[in-house]
């Protein structure tokens, strides 16, 4: 006999009961969360979840950085089909971002166990180390190191911003753990909150995540001459000010060269002296363009530097270019993206095809084996603020796609 | 006999050595000046000033404000030709902007004296009081009291910016004045530094100021909406930065609608969160706008609230106005412009006409009586700075300007 699987649901209460319980670990008066990777906060919500892990009949592996895994035996060993995403939050966080996915996972579990319905390979939820970086830099570093992109011993002498050691800070707090966490996986997928306003905008239940995009962040120091903002002729100026603004405008309209996938952001801008009536001499701004297509984000590149060249020239400024971050984009598994969709519509699911302009936990792990992220819709796009919120049924439609992709992955096997 | 009076120059060695000596009261390491308004350093220099008046026979008042008058008698008495200026600095100010004026006069009363020449009216050499308002609001205060446009007791009762009551820092120095200074004036001239770059851009040797320009400053404050950088189309965007960067843009390019006199500033601009992948929500700006002309102003503003008018549409941002300040432009008083400018060219120098971006204690003077300027090149237009300068032929060939009209305007009287 074969069970029905697509009639599989996960218990919205329950799911939402989840994200509460473990909302209220760390919680801030207000609102939203503060559980920074490896703080006293943090601790308590690695060891709720490790409890919950447990009594779901998991079996639970510490890794050398504290990464998280919780697996449910297949009928055989070997490669598992994996869930993961993060536990730890920015400093004023919500209660969503990361948590979904990880809790989710357990969801899944607990449905599968209650249905009784076991598979061929075994299912691991994972809760990878520092993901947001607002403790400890690089983001992603738990999965980095799972991956074999950063070495154990280098990740774990890692400096925080408040002084602390990375290493130092995971014995204090017990997750230095001795495992390994599964050696392969056969299929990753990682249920996020969308964190953009597309999916709500548009009224769409599900995105299937295609891929992160590529990431270009470039810091300009403009250099032109302070004078007086009466006596000073316009003819005679070598105005930083004016140059950030003009180079602000047109890092907006070379959109309309590269094409709509391409997003643009002048988010900082700090002018010198920055009074009323003198002339700026200096300005620092920051650029961050971001496209799924690296020929494209290139392109954007190209037309920035001749941006930078026309101002400097035009304003007689001097313009020092500082690259601050350079990721190429990220291509999730297109198999894993096709059943993302196709479960979806067999829900009854609206979906539609995006990127990811976030770094996640998956992109880490597509170095080694096929991932893919579902995303749910986030009210108004807001994330890392403690106004995140994304409604019970989305979060539910997300674990159900979670669930059903996650089955067909594993292989069911009659019972 | 007459005199051959546009045989007479002051001497440029001693009116340098007058600069040189009031520049070490207050000297800051490394060069400048630090004589805030009614501080120690400042009565200091008003100490010298006095001594030096004095020494020049000077009848010496204080009136209640502070300011000094120095008067040397005429053949007559009744209506003053003043030279005027100031001695404050701002707190990292340079050696001439101000001080020029005031040592120049003395310079006149110096080389009339060694001439033996008189005069039917009496020469006022005057230092206001707090013109530079670094530390007491509003500036030109002292020439603002003086001539009836803000009543003494408010002047006395101000606090500046450390706390400190006006009225008791001047009892504090000892220049609580009972004098009420010349109670007419025939004529008024103020020498200064250009404190911009035209003159010596285009390598004239004298300004002769034909008023101040008016003046009109707007703070923006533009409220969008924060978003993820990398997650949010923009189309979805309430990008408060951008909006900011367009009307700054936009209030240079109004510039070839309102004329070449027209000057605009955008000199302070603030995002918030100013991070490199966050939208900015909210941006605030400062917009200085000038012009010599009051109807051309108004067309500056008119321009200015269409563009704000249409940013806001555009960006889907809302934008809050707030007049910071505005002055209509002074207009000096004709016949002494023209004194000015014929004195120039007798003594053989370059002359154009222009107005003051800045301004001066001229423009308070110029309410009750005819009043004019003379310019002399700032280098690099650099000035409220300790690298401040004006060479020693630029500063004679004023003070020359100066003694020559002050002298025509004073009647000299047969010896």
């Amino acid at each position: 006999m074969t069970a029905d699987f697509h009639a599989l649901r996960i218990n919205e209460k329950r799911l939402v009961a989840r994200i509460e319980a473990l909302g209220k670990i760390g919680a801030l008066e207000g609102g939203g969360v503060c559980r920074l990777a490896l703080t006293d906060a943090e601790k308590l919500g690695r060891d709720h979840l490790v409890s919950e892990m447990k009594s779901l009949g998991l079996s639970v592996e510490i890794d050398a950085i504290g990464n998280i895994f919780g697996t449910r035996p297949g009928a055989r060993s070997g490669p598992v089909v994996m869930i993961g995403s993060h536990i730890d939050t920015v400093a004023t966080g919500g209660l969503y971002d990361g948590v979904l996915g990880v809790l989710a996972g357990l969801e899944v579990i607990a449905t599968l166990n209650e249905a009784g319905i076991k598979t061929d390979c075994p299912i691991t939820v994972a809760a990878f180390t520092n993901e947001e970086g607002a403790r400890f830099s690089p983001d992603m570093l738990g999965s980095l190191v799972y991956v074999g992109g950063l070495s154990a011993d280098e990740a774990l002498d890692t400096i925080g911003i408040d002084g602390s050691r990375l290493g130092a800070e995971l014995n204090r707090i017990g997750y230095n753990g001795k495992d390994s966490g599964p050696k392969e996986i056969r299929a990753y997928f990682e249920l996020h909150i969308e964190q953009g306003p597309i999916l709500e905008d548009e009224g769409i239940e599900i995105g299937a995540v295609a891929g992160v995009q590529g990431i270009s962040w470039t810091e300009l120091t403009i250099r032109g001459r302070s004078a007086h903002a009466g006596a000073t002729p316009m003819r005679l100026r070598h105005d930083a000010g004016l140059a950030a603004a003009r180079i602000t405008v047109g890092v907006r309209e070379l959109i309309d060269q590269v094409g709509p996938e391409q997003v643009t952001t002048v988010g900082a801008t700090t002018l010198s002296p920055n009074l009323v009536n003198v002339v700026a001499e200096k300005a620092v701004l920051t650029i961050d363009m971001r496209n799924p297509d690296e020929a494209k984000l290139q392109q954007a590149e190209a037309l920035l530097s001749a941006l930078i060249k026309q101002v400097a020239e035009e304003e007689g400024v001097e313009i020092e270019r500082r690259i601050l971050a350079r990721f190429e984009p990220v291509a999730f598994d297109n198999s894993l993206i096709n059943q993302v969709e196709s479960q979806a519509l067999e829900l009854g699911l609206s979906c539609r095809g995006m990127y990811s302009g976030a770094g996640h936990d998956a992109q880490m792990i597509a170095r080694r084996a096929p991932a893919a992220m579902i995303f749910v819709p986030s009210h108004k796009g807001i994330s890392h603020n403690i106004t995140e919120y994304t409604k019970p049924t989305d979060l539910s439609n997300g674990a159900n796609v979670l669930l059903n992709v996650i089955v067909s992955s594993a292989n069911p096997v009659p019972m």
